[in-house]
């Protein structure tokens, strides 16, 4: 049987080109960029390369490049140099949304024990934010807006330059977690008035182990991992070079087939929309529209959606239910949760998300398959058996 | 020209065998070990697997195995956590020594501008501390003593066993910094009396990017990275698998061939300690026995150790003055000062880090060249012509 992956999100396979990149630099170029020797400037000069790469990819300049072990790390470093810049002027408000990834999230919990004040913008039913909120919320004391550039897990795609055009003209900070959007979106943060952006290689056929936290020239970090001087003395630690090289490899490449890659996989999408929202009660989650070309998000009543995923996985389909960081939880997905689905129906998602190699034919066998087992656990459960009968009410359709 | 790479302390070439356990995970295995499809299932049945190969190279349980990005990651989290378990009891003193690498001595300084008190032990002239300093410097509000397992710089071993007895006595953790020792000294937790320890993947020919935190039961994490649940809560961000692999992988093999490559080593670290020390006013750094097995490191007097190593790079051989971590830096080697070294002489230092496959031949090719690139810089160097017309006295010798 074929396995068709559809859990992108969560991670992608290394590409070919991303792979024939980083090998010359596991065993032939192996040096530590930090050593004066020839292969040490050998490895340096790599490392300037894939610098030169992300930063180009982004419109950045190569200062402005850090790159760290991944998107959580980029994120954490990003949203506490911020924290600590704004308490330095007494500024201890940050604005951000009741959807972001964890790795925002738990670093704004901890920040909230240590005095800061957060603000969480609801993201209505279509998960948008709108810049309208973000100038209503930002305060005299705010000192970091970090909105997502998209969501992890419905795919909602946020006005980031309008959203960054309303802080740069209350001169507030603005990060952005990019993981989902770099590589699949154009990303310009000049353009996009973006202080801060956060990436992760392996989202986009780059290796696990190498992201990128754009920082804007002016912009102070702070160190999350003292030691050595590597990265300007903004992240020590031996640069991850094969990673790296190979993360520059996989950007630079998205970006170039960007256009093309995104219109088929929109197509696809749209073919997956269709059929599954064809099974009755059932919701697709976030804004049809502005959402990530190869992202598609339903709710189904009445039933689990681990049980739907491992009944998937059994048909050859590599599906998710929530994001891969909050797998293992019982809690409902907080995103769901954000856009206004009850705990019932949060518990029964399926998150499918797509790459452009993802053919008709295979998007045929997942609707079908999609629909073949959200019949049979709706066959198996007490509650769907409730709904039928009237003993409880329907919340979708 | 045949290029001589005698920089192991650096970095190392990641091993065939270990880059061959990597292959599979970049591509065909390439789930996120947090997915529960069997695509992550897979992916975390290797995660869990290279956790137990990582736990019995150094007589752990596998629930006490963290990993991390490396080992600057893992030394600043286990000195992050015992500080915070330490504050909570009001105990915010920590031991540590003058020589430590400095992802320990920053991520001290920074504690101490949060308050902590840091008492940094003597290394002697032949780089070891005594568990007798140990002993005299632990107070009532002592949380913790960090004392690495072998310099980076000058190779000296640590009486380890002896201060983590001394620690558990007195009841305090006890963390080492490993990273120069893990896979080529072997290494007991256990026995050793260890709380924690940090190792690094690409020091004994795993790759870079992966690295492990040993935190004994009962010792309570506090993470650097907040964000998914990763590695127990205690380190977000999707597992770098190719690179645990590759580094489990490496460290089984080292740990297996540990005694057999340690002899190999100390046999040419022998001949090169000395055929070196027969030039004049020249010195050994750090004790003759108790160092590593493939460590040597000079200081000469007259000359400077960039020229020197940039000399030797033009003759095939690649070694370092100081560390990598600390390259570029104009300031004379923390570790030649702690050892008593004057300025000028800790200028003019030479590193060589063999492994066990560098040859008689070679290290006679290395001798000679030492020896010529040596008279060299000493015909051009004014402070050699002050220094033999007596204008100015010899430090070494």
């Amino acid at each position: 049987m074929e396995y068709i992956y559809a859990d992108n999100a969560a991670t992608t396979a290394v590409s070919e080109k991303a792979l024939a990149a980083m090998m010359p630099y596991f065993r032939d170029n192996f040096g530590n960029p930090s050593s004066l020797h020839s292969a040490g400037q050998r490895a340096n000069e790599a490392l300037l390369a894939a610098r030169e790469t992300a930063a180009k990819a982004l419109n950045a300049d190569p200062k402005e490049i850090f790159f760290t072990s991944g998107g959580s790390e980029a994120d954490n470093q990003a949203i506490v140099s911020a924290a600590k810049l704004g308490a330095k002027k007494g500024k201890k408000h940050i604005v951000s949304t009741a959807f972001e990834h964890h790795a925002v999230l738990h670093t704004l919990k901890k920040l909230k024990k240590e005095g800061y004040e957060i603000t969480l913008l609801d993201v209505h039913e279509n998960g948008i934010v709108t810049p309208e909120q973000v100038a209503d919320a930002i305060r005299d004391d705010t000192c970091l807006v970090t909105v997502m550039f998209a969501n992890n897990e419905i795919g909602t795609v946020q006005p980031i330059k309008e959203i960054g055009a309303v802080c740069r003209e209350k001169k507030v900070l603005f990060h952005t977690d990019a993981v989902q959007a770099a590589g699949h979106l154009a990303i310009d943060v000049k353009d996009m008035n973006i202080d801060m952006l956060s990436l992760s290689g392996h989202k986009f056929r780059g290796p696990k182990g190498a992201g990128v936290l754009y920082a804007r020239k002016g912009v102070l970090l702070q160190s999350l991992i003292e030691g050595g001087a590597q990265e300007r003395g903004k992240r020590a630690g031996t640069e991850n070079l094969p990673a790296i090289v190979g993360m520059a490899a996989a950007l630079e490449d998205a970006v170039a087939h960007l256009e093309e890659n995104a219109a088929k996989e929109r197509r696809i999408r749209d073919m997956l929309i269709d059929g599954i929202g064809e099974i009755a009660h059932c919701a697709l989650n976030g804004d049809r529209e502005r959402r990530l070309p190869g992202n598609v998000n339903f709710c189904f009543e009445g039933i689990e959606g681990e049980s739907l995923l491992l009944l998937l996985d059994d048909k050859g389909v590599a599906a998710s239910s929530g994001s891969a960081c909050t797998s293992g939880s019982l809690e409902p997905s907080h995103v769901l949760l954000a856009i206004g689905r009850p705990h019932e129906v949060a518990h029964g998602s399926l998150r499918l998300t797509i790459d452009e190699t993802l053919t008709e034919e295979q998007a045929r066998y997942i609707i079908d398959a999609v629909k073949e087992t959200v019949s049979l656990l709706r066959s198996m459960s007490p509650v769907w058996r409730d709904l039928m009968s009237g003993k409880q009410q329907f919340i979708l359709k």
